[in-house]
C-alpha cells in the first residue's frame, strides 16, 4: 500500500512503500541519498549497503526522473540534518528495497538545481520535462489557487458558473486580431472574450461567472500577451452603481492574494486598506504633480503613468492597487456605459496592480436602443449581434462586470518575468508547443 | 436595500424591496397578481388598488420580462392559497410601490407556461429569452452542480486542476473531423480533446483534471453531438491496475447524480450497488442470451446492444450503469494500453449509462518505445507528438484516466431529448448562435 511523502512524516518507526520520481541522487561515499518526488512533495531516502546490499546496487543505477517504488523504514533525521525547507524535512526513509517502475533517458538539462534558470525558449522546448521541477510545478499550484479563490468568492456572492462557446459567427471588436476558423462550409472565428455571452447570462441568472478560453491574434511577441489565454469573467445585474462591480472585483482580488500567499511566496503585498478609486483625469493630475511630466491631455494612461500611479497607491495604502475609472468613452468597447453626468467618459474601470492592468470592467449599456446606437457608432452591424441584442430587447436591469487574465495574475503574484511562464503550454505567434521555425 | 425572493419568506410583517423580472401578470378583477423572478426564484406580488392606487396603475401597464423594483409588506398567504411548488409559496408581498427599471418589448412567444414546449430551432433562435424560463435556466443550474461534483470529488482525491490549450499544431486522431484555424502565417487546429496534455500533466502533478472545450467537426447533425462541447477530463499516475481509474470515475459519477438530485428532479436512479465491470465479449454473450441476436463476432457494441446491456445492469443492480472493458485494441486510440494477457484487447473502458456512453477511459501506454511504435501503427508521425513523447521519454509511471461530455451527462440526468438543450449556446453544422441558412 503506497504512502505519500507528506504522510510518511507521521509514520516514524514504520515500514512504508513510497512511489515517485528520482529528483536527485547524491553519492556520499558509502551512503546514497535519493530525493524522491511525489504529488505531495519531496522526501529523502537513504540507501545504506549495510542495510540491504541489493537496494544499494539498484540505487547506484538510478538517474534523475527514473520512476521507482521504494520501501523502507521512516526515521527521524539526526539532529543537524533537519531540512526546514521541506514538509518532510524531519524524517528520512532507510531503504530496504527499490523497484524500478519506469526508466528515464538521460536528461537534456540539469533538473536538480534549486532554480532551473533556463532561457524561456529552452524552458518551453522541454516543457513536458521542465514542468516537473518543483519551482515550475508550484506556479501552476498557485494558478489553481487563484482560480479557486475566484470561484469561491463569486459563489458566495450568489453567482452561477456558466459555460459559453468560443466559436463565434462574426468578429466584432475590430477583426484584425481575431483567428478565423474553417467551419464546415462557413467561416467562423475564435472569440476574444466571453463578454457578450456572460451579459446574456445576466438575463437568466442575474449573476454569472465563466472561466473561458479567449483568443487574440496579437501580431507581436511581448512578455504580457498570449494568443490563447484563460479569462476569468464575471457579470452581475441589478447594480445600484458601478461601484458595486468594483466591490466584487476587490473581494475577488483580495481572496486571490490571500489564497496564493498561503501556498507560495508571493511578491505582492496583502491588500489591507480599501483600494483607491480615482478617475483617469485625477490620476493624470496626480502623476503630473509627482513627476512634472504633463500627460493631462492624453486620452489614456501610458505605462509610465500606470507605474507612477501604482507607486502613489502603494504609498497611500501599502498596496500597489488602484482602480482607474472614467476612461474616455471612445477608448472603451461599444457596450460600456457612458457616465450620464459626463458622457465623454465611461463608467468603466481598470484595476491596476503591480504596474499593469489586472482587471478591466465597468457598467454596461442596458438600454436596447442606446446599445443599437452604440453598435453602429462603433462601426459594427446590429444584425451581427442578433442574439446579444435579444437579451436587451426583453428587459435588462442595470448591469456590469469584469474580466481578468489568469496567466497575467499568476505571473504578477509570483513576480515572473514573462506571462508564458504562467501558461502550461503557451501559444504565440512563434510557438504552438514547438516553435514554428526549428532553427535552434 | 434589496431583498431576494427566498429571503422575503423570513420577513413576514416587514416591508421589503424586491427587484426582478415579471414572469406573469394575472388580472383577477380588482387584484393584480405578479410573479416576480429573481436569481433565487419566484415570489408572488399582490397589487390591490385599495392599498395604493398608483402601484395598481403601474401594475396594469406591466408585461412579461419587464424589470421592476417593487416594495411592499410580506404577508402569509391565506390558507388554501399556499403553493407548495415554490420556495416562497407560503408568502406573498402586498405591494405599495412599483418602479419600472427596464421595459421589455412584446415577447415573440409565451414564456408564462409551466413548460415552454417549443421546437428546438425556435428555442434556440430565441435563446437569450428562452433561457430565462425557470425550467430552462434550471438545466444550467444542474449543469453547474455536475461540474462542482466533478471538481470536488477529484480535489478530495488529490487531483490538481490544470488549464490546457485548445489550439494545437497538428491533427492527430484522424484529421477529417477537426476544425482548422488560420494561425498567423501557419495552419493550426482546434483540439478534439485535452487528452495528450493531461497525460503530460501526470509527470508533474501525478493526478490532474481539466475542464476543457473540445471540438469535433461532426459532418452530421445528431441529437447526441455538438461541434463544441465541454470535456471533463481526469488523469492519474501510479495506478496499480485500470480498476483504480474506474474506481475514481465511479465516485465522480455517483457524486454527480447525488448532487444533481439535490437540486433537480432527475431521471436517473441513484447508484447504490457497485457498477458491474464486464468485458465487451462477456457483454455480447449476455446480450445474446437475452435476445438471441448474435453479435458475438462484432468488433464493438451497437446501440441496441448498449441498451440491452444497460437493461441487464439495471436488473442486476437497480441502476442502468455498466463498465464495458476490453474493447478491441484496433478500435481504441493509439495511446490505449493493450491487455498484456491478450493484446488484441485493451485495458480501456466505457461507462454506459442510460443507454449511451457516459465516460470513456482506460490505462495508457506509459512505455516510450511502445508508444512510438503505436503512433506509427496508427498511421501518425512521432515527430508530430514531440512534446507528448517527451513526457514518456523521461520516466512515466503506469497511468490512465477518463473523460466525459458535460452536456451529454446533463442531458441524460434530466432526461432531455437533445444534447443541444444542455448547451447554453450550442454549435453544430447548421448553427453558430443563429442558423446559417435563415429561411425560417
Amino acid at each position: 500500500m503506497r504512502v505519500l511523502s507528506t504522510d510518511a512524516v507521521h509514520l516514524v518507526g514504520k515500514k512504508v512503500e513510497l512511489q515517485g520520481w528520482i529528483r536527485l541522487r547524491r553519492d556520499h561515499g558509502k551512503l546514497i541519498f535519493l530525493d524522491l518526488r511525489d504529488r505531495e512533495g519531496l522526501i529523502q531516502l537513504v540507501v545504506n549497503p549495510k542495510t540491504k546490499e541489493t537496494a544499494y546496487k539498484a540505487a547506484q543505477e538510478l538517474r534523475p526522473e527514473d520512476v521507482i517504488e521504494a520501501s523502507g523504514v521512516v526515521k527521524k533525521r539526526p539532529a543537524g540534518t533537519i531540512n526546514k525547507e521541506l514538509k518532510t524535512g524531519e524524517v528520512e526513509v532507510e531503504v530496504v528495497s527499490i523497484k524500478l517502475i519506469s526508466k528515464a533517458e538521460t536528461l537534456p538539462l540539469d533538473m536538480g538545481a534549486e532554480e532551473l534558470n533556463l532561457e524561456l525558449p529552452t524552458l518551453l522546448d522541454h516543457r513536458s520535462l521542465t514542468l516537473r521541477h518543483p519551482k515550475i510545478a508550484s506556479i501552476f499550484k498557485t494558478q489553481e489557487a487563484v482560480v479557486e479563490a475566484f470561484r469561491e468568492t463569486l459563489k458566495n456572492e450568489g453567482f452561477t458558473e456558466i459555460f459559453v462557446p468560443t466559436i463565434i459567427k462574426s468578429a466584432p471588436e475590430g477583426g484584425s486580431e481575431v483567428f478565423s476558423i474553417n467551419y464546415y462550409e462557413n467561416k467562423a472565428y475564435l472569440g476574444q472574450s466571453p463578454q457578450l455571452y456572460k451579459q446574456i447570462g445576466v438575463g437568466a441568472f442575474e449573476r454569472v461567472f465563466t472561466i473561458a478560453h479567449a483568443y487574440r491574434a496579437e501580431p507581436s511577441v511581448t512578455t504580457r500577451h498570449l494568443s490563447e489565454y484563460v479569462s476569468l469573467d464575471a457579470e452581475m445585474g441589478f447594480i445600484e452603481s458601478f461601484n458595486d462591480i468594483m466591490d466584487v472585483a476587490e473581494k475577488v482580488i483580495k481572496s486571490m492574494i490571500d489564497k496564493a500567499s498561503r501556498i507560495a511566496k508571493i511578491s505582492v503585498p496583502q491588500i489591507k486598506k480599501p483600494i483607491p478609486r480615482i478617475k483617469m483625469r485625477e490620476a493624470q493630475e496626480i502623476v503630473f504633480k509627482r513627476t512634472k511630466v504633463d500627460h493631462r491631455k492624453e486620452p489614456d494612461l501610458d505605462p509610465s503613468d500606470e507605474r507612477e500611479i501604482c507607486k502613489w497607491a502603494e504609498e497611500e495604502t501599502g498596496s500597489p492597487f488602484v482602480f482607474i475609472t472614467h476612461y474616455p468613452t471612445k477608448k472603451r468597447p461599444f457596450y460600456t456605459m457612458p457616465d450620464p453626468k459626463d458622457p465623454e467618459y465611461t463608467l468603466g474601470f481598470d484595476l491596476l496592480g503591480v504596474s499593469e492592468e489586472w482587471v478591466t470592467g465597468g457598467q454596461r449599456i442596458n438600454d436596447y436602443k442606446m446599445l443599437v446606437d452604440h453598435i453602429k457608432k462603433w462601426g459594427n452591424k446590429p444584425e451581427d449581434f442578433e442574439l446579444y441584442l435579444q437579451a436587451f430587447r426583453y428587459g435588462m436591469p442595470p448591469e456590469g462586470g469584469f474580466a481578468m487574465g489568469l496567466e497575467r495574475i499568476t505571473k504578477d503574484l509570483l513576480g515572473l518575468e514573462n506571462v508564458r511562464e504562467a501558461s502550461l503550454f503557451p501559444r504565440d505567434m512563434e510557438r504552438v508547443d514547438e516553435r514554428f521555425s526549428k532553427d535552434r
